[in-house]
């Protein structure tokens, strides 16, 4: 088991972010710069990053700093595997070359997506699981705590396989990937889910959206279906994200 | 045109409750018990109940709480023809026999509802129209300020019709109904939409909810399913409604 090497610390607006390494995940944590509650204890959520994306990007760092300051959360992001700055496979470098063939000449990169994002999960889902294992042995998350999971198109075909295997992940925000092959293991997932999904989607065909949607076996689920293409999920949809995880793994007492 | 005649006033918690009559239309008045603004005005949210409730029905008071706590709205609710204390016509009292007989053969009462209520929006909606004029005569309102309409059941069935007459409605919330012949109203309606639907609706079927959302034309609409039968809407989404108006209409300067 490794323990998370911490290798910077920046800090403002009372968030603390430092970049960690698990063995070889490179990631980053969030947390307040002051306790949120008695025991000094906090949630932590992680959040998983978009294809072709990386643990710091502009949209994990906007919904990390509105799930601390508004949330009083930790929030942890790691590079999945081939991301950020960890070295690709040979397999990593071919599924790139084929998805980009594909954009280029302006067929369809579903299939190509799914298969490779499933592949990717395989590698993702144990490094989360290492690094959940490292970040609970810190003071302030400790393992008693509970944990979300936020990710959206890469994020879920990473996130969905992890959560069901992950009993430790008690609330989780999905969306914008496709229903086949997630949509089975979705119906081992019985935690509260909000699931986000462009009505006007030019890559992920509605009825596909709402099929993954309908297939988690949650008592508890909602499903924020917003106007607009792929790319254009509004704004405010991380501030609900913020809310639901609120609701759901409770607001540390101030 | 008429104007608002108060009948009562009750004050609690920082909310002002007022009774009032336009013509023979009966309703209620929330407001802030302190300006919230400079002018002293606060834009007016219009909420319409659902079928066999009242202008004061729990959920009516309860939303319109929460729009004037945590939005510092105007919030005003009329009872609907032939409920509350409003007198019902021969056609009225037919109707809800055949409904009622419907209900207790366990036979489907959506064609019965969806013709009854599109014959109440025809009597509600100069009824809705005349309030709005009255209410708009108010200081505290005036003719300016942007107007929301908040309704779901029969308060979509009646909101969808009034709203696509009524241009000083700028951002609705609606839910809970059939599509059929509701949907191509819709279609001619083209401000920002909140739209509720359940997941799980015993009464109206899946797709024709999805339909509905689907018929409106606004550029800025989102859906909000949340697993559960037609009665079992989370709490939660009244809270979703107050922040929808306040992106909308706009909180007022504090």
């Amino acid at each position: 088991m490794y323990s998370a090497q911490f290798t910077a610390e920046t800090s403002s607006n009372g968030i603390i972010e430092r970049d960690f390494t698990v063995g070889e995940v490179t990631g980053a944590l969030w947390s307040p710069a002051s306790p949120t509650s008695e025991s000094g204890r906090a949630p932590l959520v992680l959040m998983g990053h978009g294809g072709g994306m990386h643990a710091k990007a502009p949209a994990m760092t906007g919904r990390a700093q509105r799930l601390v300051a508004d949330g009083g959360f930790h929030v942890a992001t790691i590079d999945a595997p081939g991301h950020g700055g960890r070295p690709r496979t040979a397999h990593d470098e071919q599924e790139i070359a084929v998805m980009q063939k594909a954009m280029a000449a302006g067929e369809p990169v579903g299939p190509i997506v799914v298969r490779y994002n499933a592949h990717l999960a395989e590698r993702a889902v144990p490094e989360w699981q290492a690094t959940l294992d490292a970040l609970q042995e810190l003071p302030e998350i400790g393992a008693e705590g509970p944990v979300g999971y936020y990710g959206l198109t890469m994020g879920t075909a990473i996130g969905v396989p992890l959560t069901a295997v992950e009993p430790r992940i008690t609330a989780a925000v999905f969306g914008l990937f496709w229903p086949d092959p997630l949509a089975e293991t979705a119906k081992q997932i019985t935690i509260p889910i909000e699931f986000a999904l462009q009505w006007d989607d030019e890559l992920i065909p509605r009825e596909d959206g709402l099929a993954l949607f309908d297939a988690f076996a949650s008592k508890e689920k909602t499903l924020h279906a917003n106007a607009g293409t792929h790319m254009e999920l509004p704004r405010f949809e991380a501030d609900s994200a913020v809310r639901f995880f609120t609701r759901h793994l409770g607001r540390p007492a101030t």
